[in-house]
């Protein structure tokens, strides 16, 4: 323990060594509830590729375990701390080292935070898609750890669709660079791809180069009230089977509208059973917004608001945001679902969560990113009643066990983490997860990367 | 060899076994020029799950290598024989199993071939974008093993984009589903698209999920001739600095041009140094045509020629797909690299290009999808004369390396097989060859699966 302290200050200057433990506790885990952590050894903040291979040389060479760590936004445990680990924390390399516009990428290091990153490409007309709701902490190290997702996803993809390179330091220092600049590649096996939603658990993202899009017009958004959580599932089908290709299309249930009324004062209407959100970014969307309108309007929607403005839109989608905080605040502690089914049975998971909720007598409030047919629905409980935490705990697993049924997956964007990995396997099989582990064991073979996590 | 023959013959109808050497030698290569390929012990052509697990077990009993190939219209000798393997053909697996509207996904077998995915989904107002120009001929399963792009891919991306999830057969016969049926999942590491170019090293795929999107408009293409390639690369650059977001923007060189005016009388400008095809899907394509058209006269343009409907649009298409076969009558035999650089140094790469194709006095005709910066310069020799095609050789390689020197990678679609193997390692490096060798032993431990491809 003194030996590791001793070693790892070699390599490192002495405020990136963080070893007290009223400080290091901090770093102990992520966002997601339920989920046990351990107590780091110790802290380091890197701010050089040279010194996350020092960092990782020296785990190899006494055995620690080493645990990444970005802004710790993570809803499934993902970054949690092991007993006597190393937390690695990529939060100080966090600079923008290019943006170019002619080849449409950045390239950055991985503490950059997301929001940071989208303002500043932005400003040369270039558009970084990927946004969690928490863009304004969660880093792009984070992003490409979880493969996150966010509102844009039905129309610009995941994280996954934006990483071109990457430089990744190993378990055992040595440096690998993967992928490549340019537009298109296909040379070798896509290991860039393999480390996207790795989770830390095959090397250390140290760097990155991110495909941008040109910035698209302003988004303008439609609110449509529905009177069943059906009737809006039967809308976003009819959208999305009709061609249009809405920028966002989201759904909120009855309890998220409350919740984030309660919070915010947002003045969405209360009365509604679901509230669909669908905005358009074309150059002119009055056509799409009509014909969207119509769609709802056809599939039972008892009131359609298109938002007057950009002002407006931006609105609508700060509530929308606002909806995991404002469940939290319900009952103090929630446990985030993100099972993702094929659009078709959308309206089976949500009457079916539903009823999840009714058997455990639990709050349960669903958001989704409905036009990927991406649900979280949201278990709310009181942490320190222990039978509700127990009875949440099995409403989760329980939802996660209808996502599978039909035909879905446990994980849409948050990641398995240390949360389900039980489920994880589930879902993969046995060869699977043989195959996994073998993949697991070619990059870290003394297995010291974020241990626990997956499987 | 009785006995391989006779294994096989136990779980495959007769007609899916082909022995006589006259046929079989007709399987052994694909389309590139200079691989060598050895003479297969057997054919077979299963048309059922089952079967090809019955062919992987045989082949793991006996120790058996498998090659898998599709229609064999690969450029890089990746789907090639090897001496006494089995040649495991997909093309009888040839059903679309599902086409989903509202959940936007295609469920195929291996041996559809693309255009008639292409020409199904339509008919029911969807895209499958992936459009490589042997789309005719070639099929999905080679399209994923190759990871293969096209005209589109500017706008759309390329194959891999569009893979949701995979049903494999190992080499040991065991049946491996990776990814899903929705639009977005994190679960795990991502095999689905490590599978996607591993051009058949990695197991044998028998179904996939496939992406698809809502058709767009038909497209709009404009021509413009340049007095050189450099100012067309210079248009290139400001249409994509620009924030246009083009449906294909492709350039041929003069050579492409005059060879396919040759073979196809299509009435292209002779006199042109570089002709620039760029089109539009959107529903009012008319001012990004018209913005393009300025930007193209102010890089140079001599003449910018919108097309007046589709018609002629799919004229201009005809005569760009055509490319590669008119080459090929010039001299008799090509090689065609696929080098991708970054856009922006796209010039350097086809000045550079010219300059290697004088240095040896050979003629190389170049055609790219420019807008991402895939070139493909192809070389044309007489395959009857050995210092010619000694020198063929040499300056394709030096093509390659001239690549690397762009920060570009040596194949942006075209695959790797046995053309480009010493160039993966040199693109590579010593660890990330390590790295893809050891996922390669968790896949397939005997290594049956299409030896000495990759590496
Ligand atoms: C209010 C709120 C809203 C959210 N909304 C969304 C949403 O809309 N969509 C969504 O997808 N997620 C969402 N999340 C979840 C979370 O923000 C994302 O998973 C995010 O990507 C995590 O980023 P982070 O920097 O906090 O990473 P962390 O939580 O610190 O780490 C996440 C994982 O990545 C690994 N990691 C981090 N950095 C590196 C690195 N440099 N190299 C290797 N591995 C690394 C960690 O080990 C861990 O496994 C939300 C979270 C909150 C709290
Ligand atoms: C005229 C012409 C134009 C072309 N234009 C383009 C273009 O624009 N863009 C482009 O990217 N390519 C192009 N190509 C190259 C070629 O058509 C593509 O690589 C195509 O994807 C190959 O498909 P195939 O069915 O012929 O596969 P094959 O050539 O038979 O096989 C390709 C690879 O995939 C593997 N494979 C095939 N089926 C399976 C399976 N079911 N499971 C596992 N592995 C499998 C094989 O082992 C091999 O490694 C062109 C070729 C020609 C001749």
């Amino acid at each position: 323990m003194t030996d590791l302290i001793e070693l790892l200050r070699e390599g490192l200057p002495a405020e990136a060594v963080l070893t007290d433990p009223d400080v290091t506790g901090a770093y102990a885990h992520d966002m997601a509830s339920f989920c046990e952590a351990g107590a780091p050894a110790v802290v380091v903040l890197p701010r050089t590729v040279e010194q996350v291979r020092h960092v990782c040389r020296t785990a190899t060479a006494l055995r620690v375990p080493v645990v990444p760590q970005g802004a710790r936004t993570g809803l499934s445990g993902a970054a949690n701390a092991s007993d006597g680990c190393i937390v690695l924390s990529l939060v100080k390399m966090d600079r923008i080292l290019e943006i170019n516009p002619v080849d449409r990428i950045a390239v950055v290091e991985p503490g950059v935070i997301n929001a940071d990153l989208s303002r500043a490409v932005l400003e040369k007309g270039l558009y970084y898609p990927p946004d969690p709701s928490s863009w304004e902490q969660c880093t792009i190290g984070g992003n490409i750890g979880t493969a996150s997702g966010g509102l844009c996803c039905v129309k610009y993809g995941v994280t996954a669709e934006y990483v071109l390179g990457l430089d990744v330091v190993l378990a055992d220092g040595r440096l690998l660079r993967t992928g490549r600049r340019t537009a298109k590649g296909v040379a070798g096996y896509d290991l860039t791809r393999l480390f996207v939603g790795s989770e830390g658990s095959l090397g250390i993202v140290v760097g990155a180069v991110l495909a941008l899009k040109p910035a698209p017009p302003e988004q303008l958004v439609l609110a449509a009230e529905f009177p069943s959580t059906t009737s809006a599932c039967d809308a976003i089908c009819r959208i999305m089977e009709r061609g249009h290709t809405p920028a966002l299309l989201e759904l909120m249930d009855r309890t998220s509208v409350r919740a984030v009324n309660t919070m915010g004062n947002m003045g969405l209407p209360e009365s509604t059973e679901a509230l669909l959100m669908a905005a358009f970014d074309t150059p002119d969307p009055a056509a799409d917004l009509a014909a969207v309108a119509e769609l709802c309007t056809a599939a039972g929607a008892t009131e359609v608001v298109p938002a007057e403005d950009a002002a407006e839109s931006d609105m609508l989608l700060q509530a929308r945001r606002m909806t995991l905080p404002a469940l939290e605040a319900v009952k103090g502690v929630t446990m985030i679902d993100d099972v993702c089914v094929p659009r078709s049975r959308l309206a089976e998971m949500i009457d079916g969560t539903a009823a999840i909720a009714a058997k455990y007598g639990l709050t349960v409030g669903v958001v989704a990113h409905a036009g990927d047919g991406n649900t979280h629905p949201t278990v709310c409980f009181d942490a320190s009643d222990p039978d509700e935490s127990r009875r949440a705990r099995e409403s989760f697993d329980e939802i996660m066990a209808l996502g599978l049924e039909l035909g879905g997956t446990i994980t849409g964007e948050h990641g398995v983490g240390v949360l389900k990995r039980e489920w994880l396997a589930r879902e993969l099989g046995p060869v699977g997860v043989e195959l996994q582990r073998g993949i697991k064991q070619v990059f870290d073979p003394l297995g010291l990367l974020n241990p626990g996590k997956l499987f």
